[in-house]
């Protein structure tokens, strides 16, 4: 299960306000505090930033590689912003997103293949219409497949998201996603698959008990990776049982390591104001702590 | 989601020392506050009494359903202490359980027959063996279900149990359950399904945690019941998540409803003094508290 840190995305409070004062130290903090709770990429999202966005993205990705050996997610609708941050990363970047519009198929296209980046390919239609059902949204997302095999993108750097909708507004939200992982992995078993969790649970009390269900439902029908917060230990426990569960992990070794150096006991009040404290975790990046 | 209430069960120190007094007053305090928290049976186990079994097993149906409408499961590997329960059993029990083992299948087939029960069917072999794989899993409860239905067991009286293995000393336990569900689901779509989730966490630390997990997972792969303890919220909580989440609780209506009732807040440590409090649940049989 690859995890990509979710938190430094300028549409969270506190991402927005260390991008505006270029606060490198604090960004550094929770950009170190996310590797050690295990993500293997960091996401990097500078959308509310409109005219400045590919400079503050730019300036995010050299402050965080400037400290800290990580790659990063980069997040933005913008081909321009894109190619500012894709410049500047050093190593595989993971390119979120692409999609079949046209408009932006093209220039995109062409920054993952020099970059040599790993893509987010979301499965909206060429009209960057969201898909009706399972059926539509693996269609789409498999004509965006053959469109990146067909430009040089090896299959095991292409991540699809099948698109997560709220099941308070769509009962079948859920289901739909996990149909459309099934599909899928049928039609390409090697094929990766990527969710962001939250979407699911807009609208409704206690999002992050629905938010873990999901995760669990989604990495049961084969999910690959996913877009959360590593910060939340109960989310990260639930995910290391699951890999245990899944037979991901054999005899549950790394989740007995894991609950063994205390990655998932509850954070002390002090770590929220010290970060790049005691958070170690687990995940493929994970298991830089030492063992008791 | 059928719920059955595990707590009554005699390898549990408070379950023992109540059946060991006969404190009656003890026992319906604890099955009420089950059946609040949305447990549809409440499983009672006094194997651990051994020759009184049939006596003490037979103390606690007319006990508890002396004071609370409640169907439960009897949970024997006795016929003599099955047939003593059922005899003082009212409305449709759930027979827990029988097996292909010649000795056992005959009179325990009787008693569910005559007494109009349902049945947990176990997914061993006709020898009493654990089953290999999900294959011989699977093919051992569908030839065990063809028993039951040559009997004249209706299909939607059989709730065909996988067998839980612990995944510290068996890697493949949790995917061989899940498979064995997918399988037997595939030959009979409206056949029923039941786990308990403990045994997969034997061994591990944080088992709570782990059987969370597997929960979410058995319950994407169609699981229709499950033996667990109603009286943990934040399983309860995740388990109403998942149902939304699966698409058998529209727009997420009967998890928010929960969550307005305060049914997954942590309870107040007075609350495990006096039972019986403010525990209201979710499920087939909960939803007796009134909203907000």
């Amino acid at each position: 299960m690859l995890i990509v840190g979710e938190r430094l995305n300028t549409t969270r409070k506190a991402a927005a306000a260390i991008v505006a004062a270029r606060d490198a130290g604090a960004l550094v903090r929770e950009a170190t505090r996310q590797k050690e709770a295990g993500a293997a990429y960091l996401d990097v999202n500078a959308g509310t930033f409109a005219a400045g966005e590919g400079e503050a993205l730019g300036w995010m990705v050299e402050t965080i590689q400037g400290a800290l050996d990580v790659s990063l997610c980069i997040d933005t609708s913008s081909p321009a912003a894109m190619a500012a941050a894709l410049r500047l990363h050093r190593g595989k970047a993971l390119c979120n997103s692409i999609t079949l519009e046209e408009a932006r198929l093209g220039p995109v296209l062409d920054l993952v293949r020099e970059s040599g980046s790993a893509v987010v390919a979301l499965c909206l239609g060429d009209d960057g219409r969201l898909p009706a059902g399972s059926a539509e949204a693996a269609a789409n997302g498999l004509r965006l497949v053959d469109r990146l095999l067909g430009a040089g993108v090896p299959l095991e750097d292409i991540y699809l998201d099948p698109l997560v909708r709220p099941i308070g507004t769509d009962p079948a939200a859920g289901v739909t996603v996990l149909e459309t992982i099934r599909r899928l992995k049928a039609e390409h078993p090697r094929l990766k698959t990527i969710c962001g969790l939250s979407n699911i649970s807009f609208g409704l009390p206690r999002r992050a008990v629905v938010n873990r269900a999901f995760l669990v439902a989604a990495m049961a029908a084969g999910l690959d990776a996913a877009i959360l917060d590593p910060l939340d230990r109960d989310l990260m426990a639930l995910l290391a049982a699951a890999r245990a569960v899944l037979g991901q992990d054999r005899y549950g070794l790394a989740f007995v390591r894991a609950c063994r150096r205390g990655a998932f006991d509850q954070a002390r009040p002090e770590e929220g104001l010290s970060p790049g404290g005691a958070s170690e975790g687990v995940g493929e990046s994970g298991g830089a702590g030492a063992g008791p």
